[in-house]
């Protein structure tokens, strides 16, 4: 028979086994964090009719999205949970209570350039808070707290969450005289990150004209060392905006600490922006401290209106997104997997030495009744194989059952890491074993050198 | 603005937030009880290249295969699990150690025509055991004992899994002189669940041309009551496929007592064919009890060859899959999703009675570090709609945080349930409301009458 050479599209992550267990554990870990919080799990199909995912329209996004026809429908793969966020909303609005607070980890589709690091299938995990008619500001404080929760979950320890406020950047820039031309002097500030002082000072002053002094006042708010609020309140009581941003900076950082996150995590950033034009108040973005080139690995803000495309109700809301796919590939990519975790498929292997299997398979329910995942070695190999088997595989423990073991009501266990060989009877060792195991899946899946 | 209507592609599940709290429940407890059987995850992507998706070729799935294109790639959306694990395995031969025992929950596409209970996306919830040139039949009488143990731990109670051998019917046909049209008759018996005696005997004679004898002899076989070997006795030593099919239908049936299979819910059944023509040994398929009318809920078998399509390798496994959006969308259509289950986004609402909300953030932080789904009412309502709020969203307990409270060092607890009111140290509430949440938290998804 012609064979066909296998392949996985390029772009799309596929993880040997190992790996997809540190995956799956931190899926698992963002939902537990994101559900302390009261947030609800959603998981909406991957394909919705194109002309919702074509709702916002136009730009880069449009171009990447992948598009499929059946039958007379035109359909769209998702690329980003936002906007079947927002459908969900404005078609179940009057079956949900707000605050509607909800979490969607899925994978989104964007038809990108294929390049190292890049993906075409990725996770996206997010979280809003969606209001009806309203949101007060303790939901913005309480998200960095989220963040933080999470990434600590993973075992992160070395990253920043910086926080701005898009209302006191466009209510300062209306004070300077450069009210008309927030949305390009964002976009530009947003960039000092990557192209530093020098060059944001010529392009604000050659590309949009500004005069130096305006140039100077910028710089030297956004650049601010020491407490911000130094900076902000010398601009207080002379523009609505700015003042309501600046009072919900100051909310934000009075509750932070209190929700639990330290002065070390945290930093209020005059200089973050955020590229997208629709967040309208707080924004967040999070640094590694070890790894800036790898830029914002969730990010997000509060936004006043998250359905408008299908309805006039006012829903603002707020939320953030951490890109799963591509933070896991960098964590394994710097040798930040924690080796300690168990990824193996069983915690105990059975290897029967007699023909007659039934003690083994009594032995296996048995342990697994008692919660420790069983696998018994049926196939007919010498025994090398069998124990190497298990070694592969770093299965921690190896059961020996023989004639012996069989006569005298007792089980023989090998403790693969230490090599040490046990003989006692089954209820003792499933005991022993398990506790062994439960400290082994206590580990973080990520561990920072 | 012109509105656009927000719709969810029909033949799409997409769950209110409480039922989706069941379907992810019922998920969970399947990858658990998945992984105490030595099952590893994967996770593999949704879209491959075309001539992945279409190697096994031609028939009805082809036309409902979802295909799309991006720049010069032909690409299709998986239709099952089953081709995804065949081009892994093969791509990743000599990285995996076998036997390879995987589970993969995941969606699926098909474009069958919209009708109730039938979906274009839906989760398949499949387990397989790959082999390396061989597999023991010890990995055939494990599988029952994974059936059973998921969905008992799903919670339900009345279904039997029912066990066949192709070999055995494959021999049998050929002992009484049909074994020239073995595919055939294969596929009538297959039916005879749906068809019944009479019009499987008109089957058989009019478009097979079986004689009266064959076909009384097929129907004394395949319709024997009470124990199956001693009509499959009666038989044996006359082929050798048939006695080697027979031989593993006796050890399937020898394990799974052991393996912890109650003999209520596992049956023999020499009716059973499977239609695919891909299985060569073990078939199982499993009903419900009380909903016959629905089919098989999760079915599967063992094949000779996995990957044939890629490799010259000799790949036998054995595997089953359970069409879970399907069973779920069944399950609650039946009112079996069990009311006693918390569906709640949180376990505790916190609504605070001072403008200062500092002591809430703190208490918040304190009932999170315990493991309390908390959630704080922050927004400007009166006390009625906060309370309704958690009323609405059935959160069990309210936390009241008044002046007096925050003097006193204590808080107020309401339970929602039972209306009582208790006001004590916010610590022995903590403990108490925790006991009280994790017993119901442990409750099975469904609830059979």
């Amino acid at each position: 028979m012609e064979k066909i050479k296998p392949r996985t599209l390029s772009g799309f992550m596929e993880l040997l086994p190992g790996h997809q267990v540190y995956f799956d554990t931190m899926i698992r870990k963002l939902r537990e964090s994101f559900a302390l919080y009261g947030f609800t799990p959603l998981d909406t199909p991957l394909m919705e009719a194109a002309e919702i995912l074509l709702a916002k329209g136009g730009g880069e996004t449009e171009k990447q999205i992948y598009t499929l026809s059946k039958g007379d429908t035109d359909l769209a793969l998702r690329y980003e949970l936002t906007t079947s966020l927002a459908k969900y909303v404005a078609l179940n609005y009057s079956r949900l209570t707000f605050p509607f607070r909800r979490y969607e980890i899925g994978k989104v589709y964007r038809g990108e350039r294929a390049q190292r690091g890049r993906f075409r299938e990725f996770y996206q995990a997010d979280i809003d808070i969606i209001g009806d008619g309203g949101l007060d500001v303790l939901n913005e404080a309480e998200i960095p707290s989220v963040i933080y929760r999470c990434f600590k979950s993973l075992g992160l320890e070395r990253f920043v969450i910086r926080i701005n406020n898009r209302k006191v950047l466009s209510g300062f820039f209306e004070i300077i005289g450069v009210g008309g031309k927030v949305t390009d002097v964002l976009r530009m500030v947003d960039k000092l990150d990557k192209i530093g002082v020098t060059k944001l000072t010529e392009a604000l002053t050659n590309d949009l004209g500004l005069t130096n002094n305006q140039v100077t006042e910028i710089l030297d708010f956004v650049t601010h060392k020491g407490d911000p609020f130094e900076v902000i309140d010398k601009y207080r009581g002379r523009n609505e905006l700015f003042d309501s941003g600046a009072d919900e900076l100051a909310a934000i950082r009075q509750h932070i600490t209190g929700l639990g996150v330290p002065d070390t995590h945290f930093k209020i950033d005059l200089a973050i922006a955020r590229g997208l034009d629709y967040y309208t108040g707080t924004v967040y973005e999070t640094y590694l401290l070890d790894h800036p080139q790898v830029g914002a690995i969730c990010s997000g803000g509060r936004y006043d209106n998250l359905a408008g495309y299908y309805t006039d109700k006012n829903l603002p809301g707020v939320g953030i997104s951490i890109g799963m796919t591509r933070l896991f590939y960098i964590l394994q990519e710097q040798g930040l997997l924690n080796e300690s975790v168990l990824t193996a498929p069983a915690d105990v292997l059975i290897i029967p030495m007699t023909d007659d299997l039934s003690h083994a398979v009594l032995l296996a329910a048995a342990m697994r009744e008692s919660g420790l995942r069983t696998q018994i070695y049926g196939e007919n190999k010498k025994f090398k194989v069998k124990v190497s088997y298990a070694d592969k595989l770093e299965i921690p423990y190896v059961v020996f059952l023989g004639e012996d073991e069989i006569l005298e009501g007792k089980i023989t266990v090998k403790d693969m890491t230490s090599g040490e060989q046990t003989t006692a009877e089954s209820s003792l060792l499933i005991a022993r074993i398990s506790e062994k195991i439960n400290a082994l899946r206590s580990g973080a899946p990520i561990k920072e050198v």
